[in-house]
């Protein structure tokens, strides 16, 4: 069984959700639709949308209900991810933004927030109140989790339970809800809705979690950034956290080179070996795998049915990836 | 009768929809919780929410059922506000952007999206799906007039049609849901919601007529900003769509001044001088008066109670206001 199978049995199901995603983000307008189509054409793996197929399994399962289910939370991503661009695009044009780089950053704030109401008005497609409560929660988190990361940027004082609580918020939480609502759409038994819940909420930990390894550990041409990109832009994650925790000394480096707004290549390449050195990536990776662990526990409780197998099988791609 | 009467016989009221607004834009996050009640004692004449109670008025009266339509209507009108200041911030201070500014947009941008999913959150209280329909059309609507505007600016070829379905978006229509959605919570009459509709229509059309003319013949107290403030920033409002449609050579003089990027405060006041001499602002304050003149024929087909002349006594207000 691999990933690749995975998508291979859904993809019947994964195309209408596609074409549906393709129809809703139309717009009575070009610039909209455009900006739209042009972030969906863009792709990604679709992981929210494969968890609620996946989650539907263990109940009554139904594509036309399901997809009302899975459109929404595609959208949600896809909005916060716009609305991450806005950001990123500020930043690093920083002091030569152009009429034109701030003509995309306006329209692609108002494309976010297009997504968004769409998200929500297709939810509504539910009588079941407490879809729409879950979603609007899980929403209203991650713009919590959003402006959490900003005000923890720069600041090296923070715990490991900052960390956890922020990625659990931006990352996390939609990953568990789309697991449970895809189980809630298709009427299953409310403890397999909460197994389920958990489920997703332990993937998305180990998820979050492999990727900011991945952010030090990356070459340029992999991660399509240069390598400590979380770093430089004052965003603190587990291994630099490991590693200020573990030595006084890394911590005063760190703080020093970041906070120095002259800073040169050399310098960031010195810190980031130092992190490297401290065992903070080894460290965050075996707390990846306590969550992916935690996460198979989960499904250990669930009826054995093909789609606990898959769920397996995308928790372990996602905690083990590469890139 | 004046206003300031009308808001004294709500005053009870509207203080119930003030404490809620407040209670519901508390996050379990500082900054958030901050930035937001910042926003909201910033105030605002809580139009929205007036319009919400008297149409209430002409079914079942209840400020329980009316709030939880007054509070996320004016969270959405707050949401948009926030983000309108996002670009605002990031043009004022074009190539000189600050640390703590981009901290600001930032905040800024997410608090706006908070909001925005507080107020559809509140919305779902209602079992009636017609409310979140009308609710998030509403806010998508929004979305689109705001991108047309971005879309429209410096385009010197627009015509009014444009013009005029731009401002329904960005301004006409959410005053026209107020007036309809606090009908349909109070249960009144299919035939008073939908002229309730068209009265707030009609009374947003001249509300945004009347604000773009203030732009041109305020004085840079009155406004916050200085005058022309609108077209320096390529907004093209009717009072410059009336100049240009009369007279080819003002409109090259708009173009050819709007169009240099090193333009002086000289250049600017010669273009508006020539825009006010062309008889702009009279002509647009004629359909201002239009659309306020529908909006009160709306209402004599209401039935006669005391709301009726409230919402004639707001309409004028914001018809013929000067600031």
């Amino acid at each position: 069984m691999k990933l690749a199978d995975v998508y291979y049995k859904l993809q019947k199901d994964i195309n209408i959700i596609e074409k549906e995603l393709e129809v809703t983000v139309q717009a009575d307008h070009v610039t909209l639709s455009e900006a739209s189509t042009q972030l969906l054409k863009a792709g990604g793996k679709r992981i929210r949308p494969v968890f609620v197929l996946l989650a539907g399994k263990f109940g009554d399962y139904d594509i036309h209900s399901l997809k009302n289910i899975a459109v929404p939370l595609e959208l949600i991503h896809m909005a916060s991810l716009v609305h991450d661009d806005v950001i990123d695009d500020a930043e690093t044009r920083r002091g030569k933004r152009t009429v034109k780089a701030q003509w995309d950053n306006r329209v692609a704030m108002y494309t976010g927030d297009y997504i968004f109401a769409r998200a929500l008005e297709i939810s509504l497609y539910f009588e079941n109140p407490k879809i729409h409560q879950i979603l609007s929660y899980a929403m209203m988190e991650m713009c919590i989790g959003e402006v959490e990361q900003i005000r923890d940027q720069y600041n090296w004082n923070q715990n490991f339970r900052n960390y956890l609580r922020r990625i659990k918020r931006k990352t996390a939480l939609l990953i568990a809800v789309s697991c449970e609502l895809g189980a809630i759409a298709a009427n299953a038994p409310l403890h397999i809705q909460k197994r389920l819940y958990y489920f997703g909420y332990f993937v998305g930990m180990s998820f979050q979690i492999t990727d900011d390894v991945l952010d030090f550990i990356g070459t340029q041409k992999q991660l399509g950034k240069p390598a400590g990109s979380d770093l430089l832009q004052g965003n603190v994650t587990l291994p630099a956290l490991y590693a200020m925790d573990k030595d006084p000394e890394i911590k005063r480096l760190i703080m020093e080179t970041l906070d120095d707004p002259y800073v040169d290549k050399l310098d960031i390449r010195n810190v980031l070996d130092e992190i490297k050195n401290s065992g903070g990536i080894e460290y965050s990776l075996q707390i990846s795998d306590m969550y992916l662990n935690k996460a198979f526990r989960c499904l250990e409780e669930l009826p054995d049915i093909d789609a606990k197998k898959y769920l397996y099988e995308i928790a372990s791609y996602i905690g083990k990836r590469k890139f």
